[in-house]
This record gives C-alpha cells, sequence and structure tokens, in this order.
C-alpha cells in the first residue's frame, strides 16, 4: 500500500447512505435516539460491518459497541478510533456516523493493504452521544472514560420516561464489558464541523485543538394558571411572560460577550398548555457553551441573575436543575500536528480550530491522548436533515484519520509516535 | 312557593361537589375535555338529574344537551337557562356546572312548589364552550345559534388529532335533533365571574351588560434548526427567540392599552424540542380580548404588524391562521334589568358589569334576548383547581335565575315581561 493510498471510498460512502436510510420516525424524519427500535437497526448494521472488516465485536454496560482487530504481532494498547450512530430528532446523515464508518474503513484499508499495525485497532460507537433522549449528552463515552458510575448511567430516566438500562437491555444492547475495558493508547475522532468555519474559507481539514465547555440546565418556572379573558394584566402571574424574558435576554447577553459564546433555548414547555388559560408552568432547557472556562462560568452567573430578577419582576417561583456541565477541553499538541503533518503531505489545506459541539473526544481525552479531524459542513448545517457534506470531503478526512492512525500504530509501546 | 322561597340548595351543591369529582386526568388533575370519556360521564351525571328533575332530555347533532320542561297548558317558545359542563385541562369545580345545574335546580323550585309557568322551561349543557380540545371555544351554541354549519363543526379535528363528530358518537352523544330545534324565548345564564370584580368590590350579583370580543389565532414561525453548539449567534434562525419576542412585546403592547384589554399566549411548542437544536419552529396560540370593539380590531391589527417586523429582524416566515373570533357582544337591557330587580328584591348588592371570559350566552343572544347573571370568584381566580365561589353566593345566584325566569316565563306569548 502506497502512502498515499486511501479507503475505499466506495463502500465507506454506501456504508454512510445505508445507515442514514435507517430509523425513520412517525412523521417520516431521521430519527434515531439512543437506545430506540432505530437505534438498534443502526447497531446492527454497524456490527455487520464490523464484522465484515474483521472487527471482534465487544459491548459494554453502558451500550457501547467496540469492534476491536487484533492481528497476530499486534501488541499494547489500540488506537481507537470512533463516535456515535445515535442521532437528535429530524437529523442529518453525517453527525457521528461519518466518524465511526471511517474507523471501520481505515482497519480495512490496512488489511486490505496487508499492512499490520504494531498495536491493535478499535473502533467505537459510543451510546447516547447526543443526549436528546437521556442526559447527559456524551454518556456513553463519559462512563467509558469513569465519568460518571455505570450504574447512575443505566438508572437515567428519558424524556419519554424509559430507563436507558432497561432500553439497552430490551435492544439486545447492554453487553458484558466494563466500560472502559480497553484503555487506548490513542483516540482520534473524523467528525462533520457542524459549523461554517471550513467552508467559509475554503478549508479541507480541520485540525481541533480545543472545545467549548457546555452548560445545560433546566428552569422550571411556576407562576398562576387563570383565565385569558377575566385576569386583567396587572394582576397575572404568567410563567410563560417570564421564560420569554429569559429567551429574549439570553440572546442579547450571547451576543454582547466575548464573541465565541453561544447560548440556546431548545426546549420550551408551557403548563396547562391551553388557549384561553394563563401558563401557570413553564419548563426550559438553557444550552450554554464557551471555549473559555471563565467566560461559561460568567454566562452561568449572569443567567442565574437574570432569573432572580425575572422571579421578583414577575412575581414567579423559579428552580434551576443542572443537566450536564463539561469543562473546555485542550486536545492532545502532538496529535493535532500530526493530523495537520497528514493533511499536508496528502496537499489537503487545514487549520487548527475550536469545536463547538461536544464529541465523545472530549471524554476520551480523560482517559488518553486525544483529537479530532473535522471535515467542511455545507452553510454550517447540522441537527437538520440539510446536514451536508461533501464526498470528495468525507473521504479526504477519513484518508488523513488512516495516515494518522497509520503513524501512531505503527510501533509497540512507548511514545505516542514511534517514529 | 313564596316570593322569597328559593331553590333547595343542599341538593344544588351536592351535584356540584359530585360533578367536581368526575373527571380526573393520569395525573390526578380535573379535566373533562369535550366529547371525552370524562365529558360522557359527566353528562351521564347530567342527564341523570335532568331525569329526576322530570325533564325530558334531548341531544342535538352536535352533542347539546338540553332537558325539557313542558307542563301541561304551557305555550310558545320556552325559556332556556344554561351553560356547560366540559372543562379546561386541571380546571375548577364551578365554570359552567354552576349555570346548568342551578337551572335543573329551577325547574324543580317550581314543581315542587306546584307552580306551573306558562312557557315550557329548557336547560342546557353546551358541547365544547371551553375550546381547549377543539376550536373554536363555545361551538356547541354557536352551531345550536346558527353561526357554524353543524357539519363543518363535527369535521373539527381536536388538538389529539381526533374528529368532534367521532367522539360525540363514541361518547353516545351524537343525539337526533337538528341544532337550534328550539328557539327559546329567552335565555339567561348563570355563571362564576372568573375574575375579582365582584369580591374586590363585595358586590353580591353581577348583572351582565355586555361581553369582550374575543379573537384567537394561531401563529406558526418557521426558522432554521440547527446545531446549538456549532452555529454562531449572529447566523441565526431562531424560531423560538422569534416566538419570545412576540410574547414579551404583546404583554407590553395589552398594557399600553386602554385598561380594558388582555392577551394571552397560552400554548407555544418548539420544534424539534432538543435541547441541544436551535429551534426550528414555533407553533403559539394568541388569545386577545377587549370589550370594545375597535380596540380589539386594533389590537389584532398591531399583533400582524408585530409579527411582519419579526419576521424581517429575525429572518423567520411567520404565517397566522384564525380559530376564531367573536365580536363584542350587547347583552338585553330588559333582562339586564330584571336581574338587577330580582337582585333587589332579594336584598343582594348587584352591579353591572362587562364579562371578560367567552360565554354560551353570546352566542344565544344571536337567537333571542339573552343575558347573565355573575356571581364572586374568589381572588378572580378560575381555569385553576383553586376557582372557588362560596356556597352562599351560588345559592344566591341561583335563587336569582330562579326569580328573573319564573318573572319571563309567567306568561303567554307577547312580550319578554309578560306582566
Amino acid at each position: 500500500m502506497s502512502p498515499s493510498s486511501g479507503i475505499d471510498a466506495t463502500r465507506f460512502l454506501h456504508r454512510l447512505r445505508t445507515l442514514a436510510a435507517i430509523g425513520r420516525d412517525d412523521q417520516g424524519r431521521r430519527t434515531r435516539l439512543a437506545a430506540s427500535d432505530a437505534d438498534r437497526a443502526g447497531r446492527d448494521a454497524v456490527a455487520g460491518w464490523m464484522r465484515e472488516a474483521g472487527l471482534a465485536v465487544e459491548i459494554d454496560w453502558i451500550g457501547n459497541l467496540i469492534g476491536l482487530w487484533c492481528p497476530a504481532g499486534a501488541q499494547g494498547a489500540p488506537v481507537m478510533m470512533g463516535s456515535h450512530i445515535d442521532t437528535v430528532i429530524d437529523a442529518g446523515a453525517y453527525d457521528g456516523c461519518a466518524g465511526v464508518l471511517a474507523g471501520i474503513g481505515v482497519v480495512e484499508a490496512l488489511r486490505d493493504a496487508g499492512e499490520i499495525p504494531a498495536r491493535p485497532l478499535a473502533v467505537a460507537a459510543f451510546t447516547n452521544e447526543e443526549g436528546v433522549r437521556y442526559a447527559p449528552d456524551m454518556l456513553g463515552s463519559l462512563v467509558y472514560a469513569g465519568g460518571l458510575p455505570p450504574e447512575e448511567a443505566l438508572a437515567t430516566v428519558g424524556t419519554d420516561g424509559t430507563r436507558l438500562g432497561e432500553e439497552l437491555a430490551r435492544i439486545g444492547y447492554a453487553g458484558p464489558q466494563a466500560p472502559g475495558f480497553l484503555v487506548p493508547h490513542a483516540y482520534v475522532e473524523l467528525h462533520v464541523e457542524q459549523g461554517p468555519v471550513l467552508e467559509r474559507e475554503g478549508i479541507a481539514i480541520g485540525a481541533v485543538e480545543t472545545l467549548q465547555g457546555i452548560s445545560w440546565q433546566e428552569v422550571v418556572i411556576e407562576g398562576t394558571a387563570n383565565h385569558a379573558g377575566t385576569t386583567p394584566m396587572s394582576l397575572r402571574q404568567d410563567a410563560g411572560v417570564a421564560a420569554a424574558g429569559l429567551v429574549t435576554w439570553l440572546r442579547e447577553r450571547a451576543r454582547r460577550g466575548n464573541g465565541r459564546s453561544v447560548a440556546t433555548i431548545g426546549r420550551l414547555r408551557l403548563e396547562p398548555d391551553a388557549i384561553n388559560v394563563i401558563p401557570g408552568r413553564a419548563v426550559l432547557t438553557v444550552d450554554l457553551r464557551d471555549p473559555d472556562a471563565d467566560a461559561l462560568a460568567r454566562l452561568e452567573a449572569d443567567v442565574a441573575a437574570r432569573l432572580q430578577e425575572i422571579a421578583r419582576a414577575e412575581g414567579v417561583a423559579v428552580s434551576v436543575r443542572r443537566l450536564a456541565r463539561f469543562d473546555p477541553v485542550t486536545f492532545d499538541p502532538g496529535l493535532v500536528r500530526a493530523i495537520e503533518a497528514a493533511a499536508g503531505a496528502r496537499g489537503l489545506s487545514t487549520r487548527r480550530m475550536t469545536s463547538g459541539a461536544g464529541h465523545d473526544a472530549q471524554m476520551m481525552a480523560r482517559l488518553c491522548p486525544a483529537a479530532m479531524i473535522f471535515v467542511p459542513s455545507r452553510d454550517g448545517i447540522s441537527h437538520n436533515p440539510r446536514e451536508f457534506t461533501a464526498d470528495a470531503d468525507l473521504v479526504a478526512g477519513a484518508d488523513v484519520l488512516l495516515d494518522v492512525v497509520r503513524r501512531i500504530a505503527a510501533g509497540p509501546p512507548g511514545n505516542l509516535f514511534p517514529s
């Protein structure tokens, strides 16, 4: 295999399209929520492709699906690739899936070329990365990295009232391995950028050196439900008005910040949810992100202060529950340089960047040197069926992953890069 | 029967409590949505009490439940009393039910006293007054008064996707009578105020002379769903932020108005409703009310203009659908005076007032002279389990209803007031 040869693009892209077609909800939307029937169908397909690629399929307690290639002569901790295949509601085709399937493609490229690495290789599909059905997001890799006890994670109650552990057992993906059973030598994750930077600058490969900190909270506002026709405006404690006040303020606050903060209220439910009743209760989520730890903490403090002001001004009661909190992450500088070098050797333009999204790589960074390879997202759109990355960009990213993994896995224990 | 004798208070209040206990939803809330199983149970109880009172129970195509007392010698159009027994979600015990059960109590009081009216009497429980499950509200009385074709009303699709006609048939309340089969000589409705005025002023009886106009609209805002972490604040089309902008503006606009406008956004749903996805779609309802027709029209025009501004400023698309629209109503001045006189004769304090809520009486006012009797609501609270009216106030209101009906029904065709 020549150094410039790459993965089997046709097979990689075909699998990506096949996986993208799995999991339509009753409204025809691509929806593979973690541990759902649709997720099972996706997992079955991925496990099949892992076996086709000669990987031994292992499943851990939290449902992480890991394919392991341990050829004769390979030794030491494995080099791990991976991402996730669960999706948001009405999702795109690439988020997560590209990284898992590229990992399988890397193994096949080496096997097909008869190139035996000095270390085992592993490809992981982590459980519940999106966090839509169960909180927190990146739950599978968090448990894998030791950041959350498995029994606590398995007891998590989802938005639909289900327990993650029961759902994993139901779909046949509650496995026998203890999470973290393989501590990787290094972890490299290919992912679509999900933002507009690479496309806007015409750059093929992002070498991700940092990742935003994330704060997720649920806010409950209790006002007074009352008749919409007979209650004068001055006598209302309208939980919906209070919630709307937070939404409009938060957007302005994030805009006023350091230019890197983002803030989103993605869920907002009113009760009793009737056209002629003043909302007595509002339940909403707050998603705050910033690559700077201090800026994120200031943003959180400002939200808390604002909620107190709203409570006083509107005569409502406010309570807040933390759903998830991750500090910003700095990836391994050596791995980031290796990604830049691999891209450069293939004549691909590259830039260092920050990830705005959370990724399994940030959890794996607790266990081993980790980094990420980004490829462009058209119009920066993600978590949406219009998510799109060109085939050539996907294949270029997978080839960079191949080259980086080949280099790290070339030698036995010792330095990250055996040289 | 002496002129100052009244209805059987014990029986009236017992029935009110019995009906209040019918229809708990899975969260334990009092919820008898129109044409639901709970509504059937409530209707069965009311129909039973009507028969106990010697009323012939009639049901029309739209499910209106009408008890008719046509004693030997009575002739001409009946005097009708009534209201509704469907509720909002997590409702109080009095709204609507008091008027229906007081009507049955009036018939019993006259029968028990051997006092035969010159006209038939009728007691109506109209379908879907609340409008929570099917729009518009006051649907049963609207159809009865000829304001909406029955076939159109029966085809109405509810918030749960059901059709009203199918649900009425399912619960056994799709009856054989054509809506409007009895055109009343007059219609008088007892109702709890659902507002704070009577209690605040220490007045026992409200003689309702006008009723607010009501405008209900559904607004759909289409933005762009996108990743909450990777999409810069400046590149978002957040349907939730756009919706919140309307909510906060509308409250200020209603406050700035003539002091009588009320405006409520009771429902607001975000899509895809995920913590880490920018809302791509928001669906919300707007409830506007004003006793002045011009002021209501100005309020509607201002909402429309504001939505256009929001669409431009936020880069979202906005569409509006009218759900219901009723002009303000002026009740029959002679009936209003009769209510004042009856209250005065019993030594009850009284005042004229405007109804902030919509009521079946406003629809019946299209068919015949109509008016309403209000009794105080503690703290003005309604559409809430804390809704409360003291027993003595309820009985006083029912007695005034008795006296007014007795007077109107005393003579054969001719003037509204035979004497």
